[in-house]
């Protein structure tokens, strides 16, 4: 059910250049394993356990965190679109990524947070009407835009707040933490989601230029994963090759959604391609887990969420 | 120069209640010590040379970490953006906290630059033109409004990320910088300068309401100042009581800023006592620096911004 509703997370492309992979998928997610031996349907109802229970905790741990507490003018909107933004499957790989390393659900979970509330920033932000948005989203707004600007502006320092005030609950050391709240702030920033939303607008709906989209997707939807699971992986103690296996899964993977989430189907011949080498890629990169209690669950997502289209 | 440049920082309330206090000053400093001895002129020229070499530093600082480089479309308005905001003493403020309790001005510069660069996010994004804005400020824009809202939300993080950054040059210990880090999230966020813009919406231009008046000097410049001092004196190795001193006197002193340059002038009755009971207020929390070697340090802002007023 939590992996279904992921299927429609978009942050950012999926106008942009096709129709949303969502809508090429059957409503039952039954329908997505129907080529699969019981044997294999069995191993991807267990990975689908594992992810729904991973996000589920996120989503707790955000609501104990985000509470619509005075000022509610504030945080009322605060609590509105933190949850209004589609989930992205990111905070969900950063649990995953310090699990399969040896670490603590715990430990990565301010973390997980604060990744899915540097999202929900981004989405709030794209989603405000600037008189120079070429493309106006569709959607629905319940606060004004001024409020939204605001608690946008919000949102990001808070998650890293949730982050440096981690360390009091005695599960990470100092070191950790701060590389995590570098790596985050790089993400989020004009090096990461942000330099991708200023290069998105480059994006033309009528002529596909498959180097610019797979620029695009690498700064947000990659970006945003490949420090997702750095993270994960710093916070559960991975030694440097497995930060870095882990950095670049996330990174290959998150793209792949990316991309999918903007193409839809597979009638892109430029961006199918880039699709499948990407897989390959990725798959690679968390070979050295294989015999891993946990490497099931970081298969997970790559197997329901990308394989299936 | 730099402290002159410094009376004419607004970052928020100018245009809300009155004229700027800038528009009260003569162009010449020398006329704000015209009442003064010989003696006193010379402590205060002293103070205000002391004041501009950390202001020329902070410059520096800020100009190193953000040159335009590439890529040029993402760098270019954020170093625009960053030195286009006016001035605020805030993160002069932190460096002089951090001397005057006996620490490097090196190891606060990073967390000087920060605070800078949450005013000029803040700012960047207050001069967005929305559609429900209800007072629109008369500001040229070098950039459409999606840039400049990307920039701002690329501006943030990166201070964070200098403060985190500046582990690695071993200045100053993880505890300290992690805890600077809250702090500086927490005054720019929800709990902080986004508050005190939430509430600034409700400030009538034709019925001064005082409370409000502080209430948003408090959270916006108020917290500004605070959060600067208190960090400067972490990072400087203050004790707990020389924190929360210096953190209390940023408060105080911050909001009689804010009030000033939103009244400009001494015709506001409700106003003008506040800022004198604030005055008293804050000069109390450095009385415990006095004989210290850099007491006049923390004071050259307050003699020279606040009180010729």
């Amino acid at each position: 059910m939590m992996a279904r509703a992921l299927s429609s997370s978009i942050n950012g492309v999926s106008d942009l250049f096709g129709l949303s992979r969502a809508n090429h998928l059957s409503p039952s997610s039954s329908s997505s394993l129907r080529y699969r031996p019981p044997s294999a349907i069995k191993m991807v109802q267990t990975q689908q356990t594992y992810w729904a229970t991973i996000e589920s905790d996120i989503e707790t741990h955000l609501k104990k965190s985000i509470p619509i507490r005075h000022p509610v003018s504030v945080f009322d909107p605060m609590h509105y679109l933190t949850f209004a933004a589609p989930r992205t499957t990111a905070p969900a790989l950063c649990i995953a990524a310090c699990e399969v390393v040896g670490g603590d659900r715990a430990q990565a979970m301010a973390a997980a947070a604060a990744i899915h509330l540097v999202h929900a920033a981004a989405f709030t932000h794209k989603n405000i009407p600037l008189t120079d948005r070429p493309r106006p989203e569709p959607i629905e707004h319940k606060f004004n835009p001024n409020i939204e600007l605001l608690t946008g502006d919000g949102i990001m320092p808070f998650g890293l707040e949730l982050v440096a005030e981690s360390m009091s609950l005695g599960l990470n050391n100092p070191d950790r933490v701060l590389r995590v709240i570098t790596e985050i702030s790089q993400a989020a920033g004009s090096r990461g989601v942000v330099e991708g939303q200023f290069k998105e607008m480059d994006i033309s709906l009528s002529e596909i230029d498959v180097g610019l989209i797979e620029y695009v997707c690498k700064k947000k939807e990659g970006e945003l994963h490949s420090c997702a699971a750095a993270c994960g992986a710093i916070l559960g103690g991975g030694n440097e090759e497995e930060i870095e296996n882990l950095r670049r899964y996330g990174l290959y993977a998150g793209m792949v959604q990316g991309i999918l989430n903007g193409v839809g189907s597979k009638n892109r011949k430029g961006l199918q391609e880039m699709v499948e080498k990407l897989k390959v890629l990725a798959l690679k990169e968390v070979e050295c887990f294989k015999g891993n209690g946990k490497f099931d669950g970081i298969l997970a997502w790559f197997e329901s969420e990308l394989c299936n289209v």
